[in-house]
C-alpha cells in the first residue's frame, strides 16, 4: 500500500492512488440513475439579474492581515491591511471582492465621483496636462495580467494559514493607459530622472520611482477584472508599478510629478535610505512562491492522491520553473505550471502527489526568467543580518520557502511553527 | 484640421487630434497644484473588509435580452436570458457578477449545497464512478480564459446597444478536471461514440456531444474568476464546451452517459435534426466580432482621437486577425491584439482612429487561427435563406458583422436599423 506511483492515467483505478484513500464510491453498474437532488431554488430578483452574488455556500473572506503575527484591530476604522483568502483560490485570477487592500488609513477609502477626478502630469516635462477619466479613455489602451504584493507580506511561525502568511499579495486583469503614453504626450525634460505619484489620500503615496521605470511597463489604471477598479483598489484611478512593491501603485492617483533626482518621501515604508541607488534595488519582488493547498489548518482526509497546488510570481518577470519537495527539502521534484506563465503576474502551479500517510513537510520554491531563484529562509535571514528563529521578522521583504507539515491524522500546520 | 494623421507618439499634440476636439486642458507652467479633491470617505465594516463591492458610480448591469427585439418578461420569475453590459467592458475578463446567464427556468436556479452534489459517470464505461466536489477538486486541475455564447446571440435593427445585439456572450477564467481525465479513469469502451450531459434543473441539459470533443478539451469546471462559480453560472459544478454554443455548456452538472450513438435530446434548441453528422456542425460557434466603443447609444465628445475598442472570438481557437473599417466598408484596417489571444477566448481589439466629425459607419471583422473569416450580414442571410431584411430573423446561429452608424453630434445607433 501507499504506492508513490503517480501515474497520469490512473489516478484513480489500478491499486495505487485509490487503495491510498481517495473517497470514491463505485457505482452499481445496473442502476445508472441519477443521484436523488431535492435542493430548493434561489428566487430570481431585479437585483440578482443586474449584478450576481456568489453561492450562500462559498463563505471564503478576506481578514485583517496579522502583522508580524499581532492581528491587526478590529473592522471598524483601524483596519491597517486585508489579507486575500488565499487558501481557497483556483486559477490566477483574484476576485476583486478578495483582492488584499494595503491602507494607509484603515479601512476608510476615499469615495471619488470619477466625474471630478484628474490626473496631473508636470514638473520637468515640456506641457504640464490635465487629464479626465474621459480623456484617459479615449486614449490607446493595454490589458495585462499582474500581481501586486504588500512588501509586509512577511511569514513567521506565529502564523497559522496562508492567508496570514501569504495574503497580502493578489493578482487581477488590469486595463489602463501606459504611463509612456502620457509621457509623450506631455514631452519629458533632458535631466527628468526620477517621477513621483500622488493619490487623494492623506498619506499620498510613494517613495521616487526611476524614469526609465515609468517608460517600461507603467500603467495608468481605470479597468480591474473587466469592470471599473473597486474603491479599496483606488477607483477610480491607479497606478500599476508591475513587479514592484505595492506600496508603488499608487491609489486614487491624481499626480505625477517629473523630477530630477530621487525624493525621500513621505511614505517610505523600508526605504529610509538617503542613497538612490540602494532605495531603488529595493522595489522589485521576489521570486516567491507558496502551496496554497494543502496548507495549515486544512486538513488531507486521508492517504492517497492530490495534487499539491499553489502560486508563484516574480517581480523580475514571467516564473520559468517551479519545484516541489514533500520530504522537507531532500528531493525536489518539477511542478508543473498551469498554463503560460504572465510577466510579473501569478502563476498557478500543481504537482501530482501521492501522500503514503506518513508524517512529512512540504515545501515550494520558484525561478524566474532572470534566473532569481526564491531563497531559503537561511538566506533571507543571513540577507538582512537577523537570527534565525522560527519567528523572526525581517526588516524588508521575505520571500524565502515556506514549508507546511502535515501529520498522520492529515492536519496540515505551519512548518515555522 | 481633422487630419486623419494617427501618430502613435503623438495623439493629442502637435494639432492632429488635440486640434480635433479631445478636450485636454494645458495647465500653467507656473502653478503645479494638485486640483483640489473635496470627497467623503466610504466608512469601513466588517462586511466590506470580508468581500469588497463596487463604487455606488458604478451602474452598469445586466439587462433581460430582448429576444428577437422584444424585451424579455419582467424581472420576477420569467426572465430568460440576462444579457451582460458589453458597452463597459474593458480587457477580456467578464466580472462573474455581470457573466451573460442563459436560462431554462427563468430567473430561479437552483440552490445546491456542494457537499450533497455529486457527479455521476456512467453508460459505456468500464466502471462507472461518483464524484464528490472534494474528489474533483483533488484531481490535477486545468485553469483556462474561455468564451461562452448562447445561440441566441442575434443582432437585428431593432435593438439598440451592443449589450441588447451581442449581450449574450461573455468570457471567464475557468478552473476544473479536464473531462477527460475522469473518463480516463471510468475507462471508455469500445464503441462509445457520444456522451449526453445532465444538470440538476427540470430542464436538464443539451444534446449529445461527440466523444472526441469529451477527450479533446471538455472541462468539468467548478472555479469561476478565480472562486466558486456563482450560482446562475451552474454552481457548484458546470461543463464546459469550449467553442461550442451555451446551450452544451450544461449548469449543475451531474450526470455524463456514454453512449453508442447520437441521442436527439430535449433541450435541442436549434438542433432537431436527427442526422448526427448535420447537428454536430452546427455546435461551433463564430468566428464573431464587434466593436463596442464607441457603440450603440454612447456618444462621442466631438471629432478628434479615439480607440475604438471591441471583442473578437471563434469556437475554431484563437484569433488571428481583425480589422476595422471607419467607412461604411469600403477600406479594412488592421486592428491591434490586445495581448495574446487565447484559444476560444474573447480577445480584445483596439484601433486608432481619428474622426473628423462628419457621419460615417464602422464595422469590425475577425479571422480566426484555422482561416475562417467572419461573415457579412448577406452571407449569413444567404446561408439561412432569410430574406436580407434589416430585422431579419435567422433560425441558427448568426455571427455577422455589426455596423454602427456615427451622427455628424457624435450619437452613435445601430447601423442597422
Amino acid at each position: 500500500m501507499g504506492s508513490k506511483r503517480t501515474d497520469r492515467r490512473g489516478f484513480l483505478k489500478g491499486g495505487a492512488a485509490l487503495a491510498g484513500g481517495l473517497t470514491l464510491g463505485a457505482i452499481e453498474p445496473a442502476s445508472g440513475q441519477t443521484p436523488a437532488h431535492e435542493h430548493t431554488f434561489i428566487k430570481g430578483s431585479k437585483e440578482l439579474i443586474a449584478y450576481g452574488e456568489r453561492s450562500r455556500f462559498v463563505t471564503s473572506v478576506r481578514i485583517a492581515h496579522p502583522v508580524g503575527g499581532r492581528p491587526s484591530p478590529d473592522a471598524f476604522g483601524l483596519v491597517f491591511h486585508v489579507a486575500s483568502p488565499l487558501q481557497d483560490s483556483v486559477g490566477v485570477i483574484t476576485p476583486s471582492s478578495l483582492h488584499f487592500v494595503g491602507t494607509t488609513r484603515g479601512s476608510f477609502v476615499p469615495e471619488i465621483d470619477p466625474r471630478e477626478h484628474r490626473l496631473l502630469i508636470h514638473g520637468m516635462v515640456d506641457r504640464p496636462l490635465t487629464f479626465t477619466m474621459e480623456d484617459l479613455k479615449r486614449l490607446p489602451s493595454v490589458t495585462r495580467l499582474h500581481f501586486m504584493e504588500c512588501a509586509g507580506n512577511r511569514h513567521n511561525g506565529r502564523q497559522k494559514t496562508v492567508q496570514e502568511t501569504h495574503g497580502m499579495t493578489s493578482c487581477a486583469e488590469w486595463t489602463g493607459v501606459l504611463l509612456s503614453t502620457l509621457l509623450k504626450e506631455c514631452g519629458v525634460k533632458a535631466g527628468a530622472s526620477w517621477f513621483v505619484a500622488e493619490g487623494s489620500e492623506e498619506v499620498k503615496g510613494a517613495s521616487s520611482m526611476p524614469i526609465a521605470k515609468a517608460m517600461d511597463d507603467c500603467l495608468v489604471a481605470y479597468g480591474m477584472n473587466g469592470e471599473a477598479l473597486r474603491p479599496q483598489n483606488g477607483f477610480p484611478l491607479r497606478l500599476m508599478a508591475p513587479g514592484f512593491e505595492g506600496i508603488f501603485h499608487t491609489k486614487y492617483l491624481r499626480r505625477i510629478k517629473l523630477v530630477d533626482r530621487y525624493y525621500l518621501n513621505y511614505n517610505d515604508f523600508g526605504h529610509l535610505d538617503s542613497d538612490p541607488k540602494v532605495a531603488a534595488l529595493d522595489y522589485q519582488i521576489g521570486p516567491k512562491s507558496v502551496i496554497t493547498f494543502p496548507s495549515g489548518e486544512q486538513r488531507l482526509p486521508g492517504r492517497g492522491f492530490y495534487e499539491i497546488s499553489g502560486l508563484a510570481w516574480s517581480g523580475g518577470g514571467a516564473i520559468r520553473t517551479v519545484e516541489v519537495s514533500t520530504d522537507g527539502g531532500r528531493k525536489w521534484n518539477r511542478a508543473e505550471i498551469k498554463g503560460t506563465a504572465q510577466r510579473m503576474a501569478h502563476t498557478r502551479f500543481g504537482y501530482q502527489w501521492n501522500w503514503d500517510g506518513n508524517e512529512t513537510e512540504i515545501l515550494s520554491r520558484c525561478t524566474d526568467e532572470i534566473g532569481q531563484v526564491q531563497p531559503t529562509r537561511e538566506q533571507v535571514a543571513k540577507y538582512w543580518n537577523v537570527p534565525l528563529e522560527r519567528n523572526y521578522r525581517v526588516p524588508g521583504l521575505d520571500n524565502s520557502v515556506q514549508p507546511w507539515r502535515i501529520a498522520r491524522d492529515g492536519s496540515v500546520t505551519n512548518g515555522l511553527a
